[in-house]
């Protein structure tokens, strides 16, 4: 038997018994994960510099060094983070919905796991513990897929993380990572239908699409933010170019940052050249249509693909629009249905934007930077998903549950 | 550009405009069609014998021409259910919840349609009637894929369906049946994750598979269902007996039939003798363990197939089992989590096994054979999942939809 279908049948079996575990196990276990993390923080970050070193030998820099490393207060967050989702509340068993049936059979639709949950993801080891964490509390087992540069520090943080939980009586095997990198070992899991309920990748766009391509397994398509702000012909310009220099500037480098800017043509004139002004002050290079061109000489031409793109940097696509339909075809022709905010006073165009972009979250009047699980009020997010199936928009733990139907009767049968 | 891509393409751009459909609007559109039925029955009766007569010429014969078979009635009766659809509360538009973050922007979690559903089924024609009246009533543009062996009756009824649609204000395309029935239309409908936002098969366990398999669209699995009913020793055997006979024999062809028996040790010798002598005195062969062969003369030897077999038909497999856990991991290890049963007077027992056992349904005291949307009071089915993903079990109205999330502020930027 291969390694990744023996850690899909240890997955399968702990999942049977985390299902049935209590809220009061759950805690206990995340607790003693959060301790351990700090009484083994040496551990970690020894692993931790093995992986920033080969990274910096191969030539990787900035940024991407900065997402991989760890440091004794990046493990103290880690443990926090886990610590914090020991005051969520526990999405399993809540009844959903209960009725009675004219014959006297009772049903109850109740929440339970999903089962096994599989997380192929990038660079950040951080992610390990948070979906470990967010999997542990809603009753799941799960399979974790790291990338290649984070294997050292990833394969200490499962371990520690299984047994911690272990020796809070949770079934061995509730959390592992798969510790082969290659490519084999990622399609395996992808066709485990068998072991694994649901595969959510976390990462860049060409990760999550060669997932969904070709997996079997059902895939929660996550995280790529293409958003868009209308700046509608009754918008409050305070509050238009407040909005767009949050959305925009704040993390640039986050999927519900800005990307693109519609500007109603009835007011482009007296808009652009304050907003620009504002965007170009944080450094934020515009490519505009030939209208905007026209009002910001320093704007470059946008291409067909910057209408598309996810720039993920101080870049932001500018268009100029006749009308609202114009901007709504837009948004939904090129978005990813991610989060897009109109600026209006107007009561109908705020009405008709939200009714049809066909967006997880439509906002007016507000940041789309607001569309995030601990924003929402959360306490916590798995990831923000693209698809319309399951669950849309920021996930958090009850989003990691499914439902069954206890029927129960007095002897009851079928007419 | 193929036919298959023109659908797609035409499905998409109704469902932007079913979306924002109306209930009146709707309410009229199924009214329209249940009237276009019923008038052009003739149309459809001649339709439907070119695929009878086919049929018959390739040999098919008994149940297969009965479930291919259109009359007046029958016509009649896919009217019927699709006035009572008009009845149902629609579910687009509901308000899931609703909260008002601290800087004072709110935000609703609105329901609305998936947008594009495709059906890929076999033989029955009803369900391109039932299918369509479905996804119309919950705004959802939809694809038909039915078999060749009704694709004369399926192309006038979606035909019919979408020109009535059209005709109450719907958009032109929000019902089409892909014309081929080759390998390739199949194909191509589940690599369209452009246009179609999740697939539904319906139909045996090979079509699932294959669907299952090969889309890269979301597929919510349905139907296979090896359904157990778990006699305890606590077991009240009138109730017992009344529920095995019932969920094996009232319809055995269906899903939510019962297809293996598990019978605590301590009440086999009792109870089995009279349970078989109900079942063979309605036809049921029994496939035993070594127990029940030692009780029952007539039953045959059960193999590892049979204990993992949807039989739909008047075949029971039974087993007697040492323990509830040994019937909950039975139930796990060979179920399909369709729908499963105990019959039981303790207490523990039900509230264990209502836990354990991994199950869509999970039925005290009652047959599973009321595993179903119309028994369960949706008033509509549009089939049973067997996936932990969106929906679990039976399938209505609600499970046809996904949700936005509405963000509303008066000029809010993250901090």
């Amino acid at each position: 038997m291969s390694e990744v279908l023996e850690i899909g049948k240890r997955a399968k079996a702990a999942a049977a018994g985390l299902a049935a575990a209590s809220s009061a196990r759950k805690s206990e276990a995340l607790e003693r994960i959060a301790a351990a993390l700090i009484e083994r923080a040496d551990q970690i970050l020894i692993a931790n510099t093995d992986d920033v070193t080969r990274a910096q030998e191969e030539g990787v820099t900035g940024a991407l060094i900065d997402r991989l490393m760890l440091t004794p207060g990046r493990i103290e967050a880690m443990a926090q983070a886990l610590r914090d989702l020991i005051g969520l509340k526990d999405p399993v068993g809540e009844v959903l919905e209960g009725w009675t049936l004219p014959n006297g059979v009772h049903i109850d639709k109740v929440r339970v796991p999903l089962g096994v949950v599989g997380i192929i993801y990038e660079a950040r080891p951080n992610v390990t513990v948070d979906a470990a964490g967010l999997c542990l509390k809603s009753g799941n087992a799960c399979i974790l897929r790291g990338s290649r540069s984070a294997i050292s520090s990833n394969i200490v943080l499962a371990r520690i993380i299984d047994e911690a939980a272990s020796s809070a009586g949770l079934p061995p095997g509730s959390v592992q990572l798969i510790p082969s990198t290659d490519r084999e070992s990622a399609k395996e899991l992808m066709r485990m239908r068998d072991f694994v309920d649901v595969l959510i990748p976390r990462g860049g766009a060409d990760l999550i699409r060669a997932v969904v391509e070709e997996s079997t397994v059902p895939v929660i398509e996550t995280g790529v933010g293409n958003c868009h702000i209308y700046v509608d012909e009754s918008a409050d310009f305070d509050k238009a170019v407040g909005i767009i220099v949050n959305a925009k500037t704040q993390r640039p480098g986050v999927c519900n940052a800005a990307e693109s800017m519609l500007v109603h043509r009835a007011v482009a004139a007296e808009f652009l050249p304050r907003a620009l002004a504002e965007l170009h002050a944080r450094g934020v290079e515009i490519r505009g249509d030939e209208t905007v061109r026209g009002i910001d000489s320093a704007a470059v031409a946008a291409t067909e693909d910057d209408w598309r793109a996810e720039f993920l940097d101080l870049i932001l696509a500018v268009k100029v629009v006749d009308s609202l339909d114009e901007a709504i075809a837009h948004v939904n022709r090129y978005g990813t249905h991610h989060s897009d905010a109109i600026v209006t006073q107007d009561y109908s165009a705020a009405r008709t934007f939200t009714l049809r972009v066909d967006s997880a979250c439509v906002m007016v009047n507000a940041s789309t930077r607001f569309s995030d699980g601990g924003e929402f009020g959360f306490g916590a997010e798995i990831g923000i998903s693209n698809q319309k199936l399951h669950a849309r928009g920021p996930m958090a733990l009850p989003e990691l549950t499914s439902y069954k139907y206890v029927v129960t009767g007095e002897g009851q049968v079928r007419a």
